[in-house]
C-alpha cells in the first residue's frame, strides 16, 4: 500500500484542474478553474495559483511528495516553460518555476498533455502492459505520446510523440503550424467536418456542423461523410503506421471525441493499416479505442510526478 | 584501456565481413568472403562460418567475450532470426544460434544494418555526443537508426529507426513494400536516377545513369538533375522531419552513396527541412554528412556486442 500522494495539474486552454493523486490512480481532493486563456500570462497563472491553494489547503496535502504537469503545447521541459497555442499570454512562460514558487520546495515534472494521456493509458488505460505505445488524442487538434522499452518516453522537451504534426502528405495543404499535409490537417474533427461540407454534406435541422454530427450520418450510410472519415483514417494510418517502423510500437490508443466515432473511424483504420503497416516487424500492429475518461490528463500527470517520488512510482510508467 | 575484443560480422548482399575489435573501435583481424546471395540459406551461412572459423583461428580470439551481428534486414532480433529482401535462401533464419553453434557460448547481439551504422556514427562519428539522433544511409535503399535517450534504440525486434518506409506522400507512387509514397521510393538512388531519366535527363558518353552521374549533372548546373535532388530532398526532409517530432532527434546524420552527393543533397535538404520542422522542439534540428567509412557496419556491430560484454562497453553507446 501507498501512503504517498502527488499532486496533479492538467493544464488546457478551457480548463485547469488539479487533484491529490495516490500510487494506485485514486482521485482523492480535487479543485477546478476556467482557464482565463485570452488573459495576460500572470493572470492564467493566477487560475493555476488559486487550484494550488485549494489543494494545498486540503487535509491531505502534506501526504503529496511531488507535483506533477501535464500542459497543451508545446512545452519545454528542460526549461521548465510552456507556450501553449491558444493561451498567447503564455509564451516561454516559467510554469514549472512559478508552481514551485506556490507549492515549496517539491519536485515538478512538466510533460505534454499527449504524453499525459500516454501515461495515463499506459498505466490504467488501453496501453496498459504494452511496452511500446503510442497513444493519440484526435480531436479539435491532434496529439499523442510515446511509451517505449516500457517507459513513458516524453523526450528532451516532453513533446515526444507528436505525431498531429508528422507530414504524410508532402506536397498536401498547408498546415497552421507552416507544414504541409500533416495528421492533423487532414484527420482532426474540425478538418474532417470540412472536407465533408467541401464535398456536399449538409448539417441536419439543428444544424449541427461537428465531425460528430458527421459521424452520425455515416453511421446512417451518407457516402460523403463516410468517404470524409475514410480520408482522416488514411492519414491516421500513414501516421501510426511510420511510427511504429521508426520506434517498433506494437498497440496504437486512440482517443479524443474523433476516437469516439466508433467503427465509422476504426474499420478503415484498420483497413488503411495493412495498407501502410507493410514490413514484417509493424504487421502485429494493433489499434484500439481509449479507455480513459475525462480524468486522464490528471492520472497522467500524476503518473509523471510519481516518477519523481520514489517511494510510490506507479506499475509501468 | 581495455584489454577484452568483440567479433563483429557486418552481413550485407554483397559481403560478409568479420573482425575482432577492441573497446576503442580499433579493428586487430578482419576477414571477408562475398555472399552467395542466390543460393541456397545453409550455403550463405557457410559463407558467414568461413568468416567465424578465420577469426576464431586467429591468437586474439581467446580475449573475444561477445560477438555483434549487424544483417541487411528486416531481422527479429527477439527472434534471433533474419529475412533480408537481398538474400532469398535466408527467410525467418536461425543466424544467431548458427552463429552461437560456430562460436561457443558468446552472447551474441543481432541488430539492423541501420542499426548498426547508427550506433558506429554515435560512438565514433558525426553523431557522437548527441543523446538523440537519426542516422541514415541512402543508397540503393534508404536505412536508418536512432539513438535516444544517450543510447542506441534498436527497438525489440532491432530494425527500429527503418526510416526508408515511411510514407511521407500517402496517395503516391507505390514502393515494392506494398505501401506507397515511402521516402525510399522517392530519395533512393535509383529513384533519382529514374526520376531525371524520366524527365529528359542524359547519361554522358559512358552511359553512366547511376544518381551519382545525376549529382555530377546537378553540380554543372542541369535543371532536371538539380529538380531530382530536390524532390529526394524534399521526401528526405519530410521523413526526418517527422522522426524528429515523434521522437525529438536534434541531428540527423545521412550517409551512403547519395549521402556522398555533397551540397547538390545538403543545400536542398536544409532548406526543405525548414519547411517540415516547423513545431519550436524540432528548430534545432540539424543535418550532417556521415563521418564513418566502409568500416561503419563492423563498428556498429562491435558497438552493440560490446553493450553484452559489459567489461569492454564504449562510451555514449
Amino acid at each position: 500500500m501507498h501512503t504517498d500522494l502527488v499532486a496533479a495539474l492538467d493544464i488546457g486552454g478551457t480548463k485547469i484542474a488539479g487533484a491529490l493523486v495516490d500510487g494506485d490512480g485514486r482521485i482523492h481532493a480535487r479543485a477546478q478553474r476556467p482557464t482565463p486563456a485570452q488573459e495576460a500570462g500572470d493572470t492564467v497563472m493566477g487560475a493555476v495559483e488559486a487550484v494550488l491553494a485549494e489543494l494545498t489547503a486540503s487535509p491531505l496535502w502534506g501526504r503529496a511528495t511531488a507535483v506533477g504537469i501535464g500542459s497543451a503545447g508545446p512545452v519545454d521541459a528542460s526549461a521548465g516553460t510552456v507556450s501553449p497555442v491558444n493561451v498567447p499570454g503564455w509564451r516561454d512562460y516559467p510554469l514549472v518555476r512559478r508552481v514551485r514558487d506556490a507549492v515549496g520546495d517539491l519536485p515538478v515534472e512538466l510533460i505534454g498533455d499527449g504524453v499525459a494521456i500516454t501515461a495515463a493509458e499506459h498505466w490504467q488505460g488501453a496501453a496498459r502492459g504494452h511496452d511500446n505505445a503510442l497513444c493519440m488524442v484526435v480531436s479539435t487538434g491532434v496529439g499523442g505520446g510515446l511509451v517505449l522499452g516500457g517507459r513513458l518516453h516524453p523526450g528532451p522537451t516532453g513533446n515526444s510523440g507528436h505525431i498531429g504534426h508528422i507530414s504524410v502528405d508532402l506536397d498536401g495543404d498547408p498546415c497552421p503550424c507552416g507544414a504541409r499535409g500533416c495528421v492533423e490537417r487532414i484527420a482532426s474533427g474540425p478538418n474532417i467536418a470540412r472536407r465533408a461540407l467541401d464535398a456536399g454534406w449538409r448539417p441536419g435541422p439543428d444544424g449541427d456542423t461537428s465531425a460528430a454530427a458527421v459521424a452520425a450520418a455515416a453511421r446512417l450510410g451518407d457516402p460523403v461523410a463516410v468517404a470524409s472519415f475514410e480520408r482522416a483514417a488514411q492519414a491516421l494510418a500513414a501516421g501510426i503506421a511510420a511510427t511504429a517502423t521508426l520506434v517498433e510500437i506494437d498497440i496504437a490508443v486512440v482517443g479524443g471525441g474523433v476516437g469516439k466515432a466508433g467503427d465509422v473511424l476504426f474499420t478503415p483504420l484498420r483497413k488503411a493499416l495493412t495498407d501502410y503497416a507493410t514490413l514484417s516487424f509493424v504487421q502485429r500492429l494493433v489499434v484500439v479505442p481509449a479507455q480513459m475518461g475525462t480524468d486522464a490528463g490528471l492520472v497522467g500527470a500524476a503518473a509523471a510526478a510519481l516518477t519523481k517520488a520514489p517511494g510510490a512510482r506507479p506499475a509501468h510508467v
